[in-house]
């Protein structure tokens, strides 16, 4: 996978794009990240990339011809079969583990991360994704951007080592996760639960699972409704209700 | 406002922080960013911060006294009124707008930024809040971390001038956002909507508004939900749902 990202801010990613799993992905060549500054392709002396909006109001606005020519020269460039061009702003889809599942199929992702009071609405023309990771007000679309990446990156074939398996991260089975315990046994007067030193590995198995139903019928019931239970899982939430 | 991160890479935030509003809130002194590697704080001779789970499974596990260590450390040493200690993950409470408003008015904000696999369980009785940026699986708690607090930032009083005012944002009006533009009037036959280029601001403001709910209505409906429309507004509504 290619990812370009359009942005006025480049020196904002060096540092996450060159850590931990991002930094890995790439010495693996699962994926080749490069970050361009869209006010190289503005036209105009003074190279500027925003202005005053119509209309009136505070906060300038990105123009469109500097976002227009640098994705049609990123496009041109890696010539790629399935191009995405990701709009990253507040009014957009809301950004899931399905969508990154659907972003790490295509083989050349362009995100546009806006600055300032917003775009242009124009802008939105070159689209073929706009993206809200939340409901809440950042700078700009540069961290959003990192989080999608971050996101669509570590579901990319060869990133992932067995030891860090996703099989089993929440949203990725539809219910949160079950919790982990590690050494030491006893922290501060709290014990690790006894089962999981039993060394029993089906009660194990089966305390995880339902601690898991529980965690999620505890902090995000919302979850459950677009969830299939099995008949053991029906009879758990039962008995994890009543004992509430 | 004190921020502490405490993380396992620290050289993933540097970039973000130094850049734009983080990094002009830093000189104006609206809030002092700090980033700790927790594993200052193992007391083990191998400097451990993880070990294999109680119960088996793929992945490590973040041990609790580094953690612990390094919250108690960072709390001795600011000394302030009002601590949060923020754990991200993905099981915490959805952050919002209203979230970052709450949080805006700490003045020590701790944020914990897991790694691997999770967080031995233990750990979240340090916990005031935990938050979740949406439902996605991120490689660690780092950019999340930063997400909240570039929204928490931006908020500090004398962070932002009047020129990036924050009054209009999506969310804080509890409606997206109208569409914005800029010159040139005519784009590539794209052409900026003549009311904006009218000089008559009632008609601006009143088209803004109308767009305004529109795009909520076409793209959020359910922020319509926890939102009292006025009865031009509900007028308007009943006209934009005919017209589709």
């Amino acid at each position: 996978m290619i990812i370009d990202v359009l942005t006025l801010f480049p020196d904002m990613f060096a540092g996450v794009f060159n850590q931990s799993i991002l930094k890995k992905a790439q010495e693996k060549d699962a994926v080749s990240i490069n970050v361009i500054n869209f006010r190289d392709y503005s036209t105009d002396k003074h190279q500027s990339v925003d202005d005053y909006p119509y209309g009136g109001g505070a906060g300038m606005v990105l123009k469109p011809e500097p976002i227009f020519h640098s994705v049609e020269a990123v496009k041109e460039k890696r010539n790629a079969q399935h191009s995405k061009v990701i709009l990253v702003c507040p009014q957009g889809e809301r950004f899931t583990q399905k969508k990154a599942e659907q972003l790490a199929q295509a083989d050349h992702l362009i995100f546009i991360c806006g600055h300032y009071e917003g775009y242009d609405e124009r802008i939105r023309f070159l689209a073929t994704d706009e993206i809200s990771i939340g409901d809440f007000v950042l700078t700009g679309g540069e961290l959003a951007a990192m989080v999608i990446i971050d996101c669509v990156v570590r579901l990319l074939p060869g990133v992932l080592g067995n030891e860090e398996s996703h099989q089993n991260d929440s949203f990725s089975t539809g219910l949160l996760e079950h919790p982990h315990y590690t050494r030491p046994a006893e922290f501060r007067g709290m014990k690790v639960p006894d089962v999981l030193l039993s060394g029993h590995h089906e009660k194990i198995a089966e305390w995880r699972e339902k601690e898991s139903l529980r965690r999620t019928w505890e902090r995000r019931p919302d979850l459950l409704d677009g969830y299939s239970l099995t008949e053991k899982q029906k009879k758990w939430l039962e008995e994890i209700k009543k004992a509430k």
